[in-house]
């Protein structure tokens, strides 16, 4: 199995792996949380992991999460270090023992800081590079990818929460030996959901040869420094199962990769995608999803839309099927233009499309009826679903072929239960057989 | 995915796959045989597909499979043309129209020709080659091997059939465009199986460049003449995954290559390999499990059982859990010594230790009770199964990346049904953790 591949196209590619072979995962901390109205406790709107987390040595090296001091201009109830010195500081500013212009250069770090606090607030657990380390490099592109994948697992987590009242989530975060660690967040057996996974992870250190290699036969030539070449990878990727077979599975999963060669230059790219698999076709939903992801590519350029739904249909291909795992979306890897800031933009209004693309299809329906030869056509379908993620997935196979890698994390993208039936063939012209006609033959929904 | 890989540790690799890229295959009939004492009919014991398979036009070209004649030497009800002859040769000879010299080398002939068509009466089809060419060539190794896994298929299944009464059998009998066939027996949803699966595949034609060049790499030299190498491979596989969670699933396989090089020399190898996979840990099935084959190899070489046990405890080995996919058996493959008739004895007497190595496990637990606890774990130890089989087994990845493959026949090896709990971990000292310690180290069962 070739190593590193560029993090393409990935179930749950980011997951504990780095480039360099290493150890498992050092570290793994989990905590529980439920969504609100559950029976134990509720996913909190704000602070979710700070005094769970802190309750569990979750806390960061400069001080720990705790419940949130009185600071100026931060909202009752949310947690951060930040705050609290932001509190000290406008104390001290009352008691007259700090003079004007002094407070005015404080004033304008507190606000910044209040405001990476507040976004961080919300996330499902701590951010894996830490605060301080985020603070003190805000306008790089590293802790700008960071915050937004934070904030991606956090949105979709709460809405998922929203729309499956007493799921609980099991938050883990985990530590990767050679470098950085990562969020899992899995939703398992709830009312909705059969199983839902939203993992981030950030992973650094250097490349193997062997990764380095894999770069250079993907186009890339890279100039490494006694063999060795500095990384840094990180990324958001989610699979969510429901139980309903009449609301679909979405996968998505945006990552961004930066190599440091040589000579100091910087070579970067984001890569991603999202993608719908139904178990039987409601083509409503498949305009929506399609319109709602078409929508987020035309705010940067008309032509992203169809170059990625394209590359969505060829990737998810189960060949030895001759059927597309699901109906599409898009998919996209190697992006490194128009600019860094462009392409950033672009990979963050996806991102920003997960949610409206998808839950508006789960509250519709949730609560529809269904047979059990539904529900075993279903599992069938899942059974397809895990053939692809074991069989073809690059980031599945990269990940489990890489020691270190933090199995779990990667392997949460598997259905809850499967089903393989020989010889399974639907009726003509059934419900069944018509989603497999456009599996076989994928459509172009929103022309 | 490198082409042909020797037909290695295979879950179905002969199931359609030939090394030349070729067609789906041509042609695939089907019929429903159950199990004595069933509701709708029985697994008869004789001819099962005699009369069956003449009524879906599976008759052989020379006649057909109809119903016995009354022919001397033939045990009353078996089923055979050549039967017939030997009925009117015998009928004629009475009527004194033949001399005595000619009686006695038709006698002879007859003989022959009875043995061979009595043990194909047995079969659960026609064997893929056609009685015709199986008695032309009958001392040929491909005209026994072949005889041999039809004749496993057979007793396997008839076997299962005993002791799952109301199930039923499908038999497949498919064709492959490029030369040979197969025939594939699937038991689904019975009362004991929950899948059970029996595959007998024979493939013939031209090995693939690519093909010729891996059995390069494996330390064959291979003269092709204009680029071709005339194979033939075949062999019988088959996966078996009962209902109780306390009756293991057993996968086993047996399988022969011959190549013709340009000068027209012949390498020819055997290989193959029986396995448990325990849900809970019985030792005592377990003992008894490697010392039927134990006892197969000890007939043959007292250093075989050893050195297979190891060789299959390497092979089913899950990388990335750390686990072996159960307690082992033997496996082995490149069998070429230390003659042909001694490999192709040793491979005999292991096919014949099938039924008695596992069936008196399955008898002695298919009534034992078993809570929804322990019918959970069967489901994950299930899931494990398939990331075997979808991850590592070389056949399967070899046969899904076959142009033509049989693929059905290829995945009726992964279960009815699995599970993927995230983070699923038994508690300490319990039946479960019990089985995760020795398929982490593995044991030594016999000494």
């Amino acid at each position: 199995m070739p190593c590193c591949p560029r993090w393409a196209g990935l179930g749950a590619q980011l997951a504990g792996s780095g480039c360099a072979r290493g150890q498992p995962a050092a570290a793994v901390m989990s905590l529980l949380l439920r969504g609100a109205g559950g029976a134990r406790g509720a996913l909190r709107p704000c602070c979710p992991w700070g005094r769970a987390a802190s309750r569990r040595g979750l806390g960061c090296s400069s001080g720990g999460w705790g419940p949130a001091g009185g600071g100026a201009g931060v909202r009752p109830g949310r947690c951060s270090l930040l705050a609290g010195l932001a509190g000290a500081a406008a104390a001290l500013a009352g008691l007259g023992l700090v003079r004007r212009a002094e407070m005015v250069s404080r004033e304008a770090a507190e606000e910044a800081a209040d405001e990476l606090s507040r976004r961080c607030g919300d996330f499902m657990a701590p951010p894996v590079s830490g605060l301080r380390e985020l603070r003190s490099r805000r306008q790089d592109m590293r802790s700008r990818m960071e915050m937004l994948i934070m904030e991606t697992q956090s949105q979709v987590c709460r809405a998922l929460a929203q729309v499956d009242p007493g799921a609980a989530f099991t938050v883990d975060r985990w530590e990767r030996k050679e470098g950085g660690g990562g969020i899992s967040c899995v939703l398992q057996d709830g009312n909705v959901f059969e199983k839902a996974g939203v993992n981030v992870s950030v992973v650094f250190g250097h490349l193997s040869e062997e990764a380095a290699q894999q770069m250079r036969s993907r186009g890339k030539t890279l100039k490494t420094k006694n063999g060795k070449l500095p990384f840094c990878a990180m990324g958001v990727s989610s699979v969510i199962h429901p139980k309903n077979p009449h609301v679909p599975t979405i996968h998505f999963n945006y990552r961004y990769f930066e190599i440091e060669e040589a000579d100091g230059t910087k070579q970067w790219w984001f890569g991603g995608g999202t993608d719908l698999t139904p178990t039987y076709l409601n083509e409503e939903d498949a305009v929506h999803f399609h319109k709602t992801l078409k929508e987020a590519c035309d705010q940067h350029n008309p032509e992203l839309y169809p170059k990625y739904k394209k590359w969505c249909d060829d990737y998810f291909y189960i060949k030895h099927r001759g059927e597309r795992r699901g109906i599409g979306g898009i998919f996209f890897d190697d992006l490194d233009s128009p600019s860094k800031e462009a392409a950033f933009q672009f990979v963050q209004s996806c991102a920003k499309a997960i949610v409206p693309c998808y839950v508006p299809i789960v509250k519709k329906h949730s609560r529809d009826s269904f047979t059990p030869e539904e529900k075993l056509w279903q599992q069938l379908r899942r059974g397809r679903y895990v053939e692809f993620n074991l069989v073809y997935d690059r980031g599945t196979k990269f990940g489990l072929a890489t020691p270190g890698s933090r199995i779990e994390s990667i392997l949460m993208s598997l259905p809850l239960t499967a089903r393989w039936q020989y010889m399974h063939t639907p009726p003509e012209k059934s419900r069944e057989a018509e989603i497999l006609e456009v599996l076989r033959n994928p459509k172009d929904w929103v022309h």
